[in-house]
């Protein structure tokens, strides 16, 4: 598979640690400074520490919290009178639906008809208006557009754009501060904003670092874009992790993982499955299929030792053997009925 | 109700904050420092800001861990060479398993008949000898003596010890820490260890704070004893909470109790599941039944405004209005077959 990380300086388009600095301290005291949770039972299999990142624990249950607050905080007074709108299979829904409750903005929320419930109800309970349109990424944009255009309200893209982003690289910068020995970071992409965000902060701050993006099998976004050295519209996505699931990378989201990642790798949905069992079981963490997705390619060896790194890649700790792991837990908004099928002794 | 804090001085029986601080050197590195996370739902309906102490995150599980950890830290050389025992309803049976992996002392563990599979198969992992006596915490005390006395073991005991009892204090030590402006303490009480400990910081750490122990209407051992002025043995316990369910009171915890509480409430086998419910579904945390007492003294109001204080008590913020209110939970360790229990919408 390979590398996909490019030799270069960080491209000038990319988001600056300066830009995450900025975001960390507009969001302070706003977003939770998650907890970093060691895996006794990880670490003892896999021989190396491993800490769970949880942002399950977040506000509004994910850490779209951080963008949101992070976009919502460099409005004017004008644009937050207008209201915000966004689409977003629910986390990001949710995110701005908190964020514009704590700026006193009117928010409105597109997402698929096949939205969890918990995600649906979350947002409404947040004080959205919540809309449905069809099942796909685009189709809840185009909605999303259209209302927006009819009622004037300021758009909130779910991943795309340097503010999402810059919010969501404070996670990384937390983990490195939290345990500055990190020396590979895991990280879930739907799509791409944390990721970005993490690999901009983490290649600062930690030079010889790890970052490894992990997707499910049944929606290869990024895996795509790297492989054919741009985003491609996937026509078929087949996942449980239902925050996984855009069918197409973003030109800025993608521009970051080709720049900034050492790999992206992909996980089947059963060990997503098996994975947030021994998040509940052993680790008396809800965390929800997309946010498991980090500990499935753990549990599943799809990060072995001897991750590759591109020639000229800044030189640090050897990036053969992974020691200090931390698996970014990204959101905890599991659907009530999916509590069931996780305890499922079938599904260990 | 009232209260029945004295207003002498503390009793130099007691144990001391340096007791405390000795044991939170000792323990550093080893045990998790848990996190205290926001619970915006409770915040919002008691109109007051209400943080969760995630005691469930802790190492094996619980608290226990704590505790189990100071004490054997101070053993010699000789004495975890001969190993050690106890006896428990579950959590300290796996914090003293843990502990004595740590040093290479061999455990064994006397835990009731009808101990929560989670707890003795998580004994087991640890790599503790289970023994099973009984089902009071009295037949498992007799089992574990015998057993020490054959086998040259060394007792440590689940709650009636200052090495324990300083190891649990350390919980109320991380939450000044991390939260100076807290006001208002609520800690469950099993045998009182916990509470005991985190009485004795809280005391001095903030004099003028307010702290709580709760326990289940069904096991009001530590109340009874307040009530007669020593500690009485209960002819009958019965709660869900099984970690809660000590047939009686320590000497030294009921000592703790009498001269540093400022209450002690009851709350019902309801209540604690419908918070057992708030948690996993709202905050994400897998919390068992005897942690999730202090919310449920929380939601079921048994914490009202005006909690009375003792007269001579120090004076400090206003005890008639808690504002910054710190609920511990106190272990993770529910049962799987539970799980399913607690997602029951009919215990909403």
């Amino acid at each position: 598979m390979g590398t996909n990380r490019s030799p270069q300086s960080p491209d000038p388009g990319l988001v600056s640690l300066t830009d995450i600095e900025g975001a960390a301290e507009r969001i302070r005291g706003t977003v939770v400074r998650t907890p970093l949770i060691p895996d006794a039972d990880l670490s003892e299999s896999l021989g190396c520490e491993v800490r769970l990142k949880c942002e399950s624990l977040q506000k509004a249950g994910s850490f779209k919290a951080r963008g949101a607050c992070n976009f919502l905080a460099r409005l004017t007074p004008e644009e937050l009178e207008r209201g915000v709108i966004t689409y977003s299979s629910g986390n990001h829904a949710q995110a701005v639906a908190f964020a514009a409750g704590l700026k006193g903005a009117r928010a409105v929320v597109v997402m698929p008809t096949t939205a969890p419930r918990v995600k649906s109800d979350g947002a409404r309970r947040l004080g959205a208006r919540v809309e449905f349109a069809g099942t796909t990424s685009e189709h809840r944009r185009e909605r999303a557009e259209e209302i927006a255009t009819a009622e004037g309200l300021v758009m909130v893209p779910p991943f795309d754009h340097s503010w999402i982003i810059a919010g969501a690289g404070t996670v990384a910068r937390e983990v490195v501060e939290d345990w500055p020995e990190v020396d590979t970071l895991l990280v879930p992409i739907g799509g791409g904003g944390q990721v970005s965000g993490c690999a901009a902060a983490l290649r600062r701050l930690k030079p010889g670092a790890t970052i490894i993006g992990v997707e499910p099998a049944g929606a290869p976004t990024m895996r795509r874009a790297l492989d054919a050295g741009a985003p491609q519209t996937l026509d078929r996505i087949d996942t449980i992790a239902d925050g996984l699931a855009p069918t197409r990378a973003g030109d800025l989201t993608y521009a970051h993982a080709a720049a900034l990642l050492d790999d992206v790798v992909l996980v089947e949905d059963e060990d997503i499955r098996r994975a947030a069992r021994h998040l509940m079981l052993r680790r008396k963490l809800v965390v929800e299929y997309s946010g498991a997705a980090t500990v499935a390619a753990l549990i599943s060896g799809c990060v072995p030792e001897g991750t590759s790194r591109a020639p000229g890649t800044p030189s640090g700790p050897d990036p053969a053997t992974p020691r200090n792991v931390c698996a970014v837990l990204s959101g905890g908004n599991l659907d009530t009925s999916l509590l069931g099928e996780i305890l499922d002794p079938a599904a260990a």
